[in-house]
């Protein structure tokens, strides 16, 4: 006798607006670590990901939003860097709790399923 | 005054077993493409698949599921083709049911939410 495998389901999600994406795991995930290291360009590298491809997120984000999820100090005895704003940290609230909600929904109704 | 803009939510779901991945979208159009066109290369065309990696897709999941999800049948007067099971047309409504559940759960959690 097989026995019955155990189906788990995935998923992943975005938020867009009339004005394009606004905001993924990847643009999440910078955030954070804007978050964590108050410079994008250390963000960035933290991910392997390319300065300009950071910013242009930076950028689109910022534009979609109504007040910037970002912003940069120039210069000043630290040498300027990058700060999540009070409206960034709630973007990342927001979508993780959205995930969150979004995989408990889909566990409870996979649970249901019989895919056998 | 800037208008205040409308957020969507957008999700991809896919259903893995600990054999792999077993059904996701692009699976599921080419079970619903071989439904059409009783055949694996025409409905790899269809999508500009290939032959190989259609038949791949195939064999996963006939060999992930407890009965297959396409049949083969070789020769014959039709010269052959291919076949969804019932099990393959069951397994395409189920990803669609939980896609819909899923799209509408999403929906009604971001009609809830102020990401502005």
């Amino acid at each position: 006798m097989k026995v019955k495998n155990s189906f788990k389901v995935h998923s992943r999600i975005w938020i867009s607006t009339e004005d394009g994406n606004y905001l993924g795991e990847g643009r999440v995930f910078l955030l954070k670590g804007i978050q964590e290291y108050k410079s994008i360009s250390k963000a960035a590298k933290s991910m392997e990901m390319s300065y300009k491809k950071a910013w242009n997120m930076v950028n689109t984000m910022n534009t979609i939003s109504n007040s910037p999820l970002v912003t940069r100090t120039i210069g000043g005895a630290g040498g300027g860097g990058s700060k999540v704003t009070e409206a960034g940290m709630k973007a990342i609230e927001l979508f993780n709790e959205i995930k969150t909600s979004n995989k408990i929904h889909l566990e409870s109704k996979i649970d249901q399923i019989d895919f056998s």
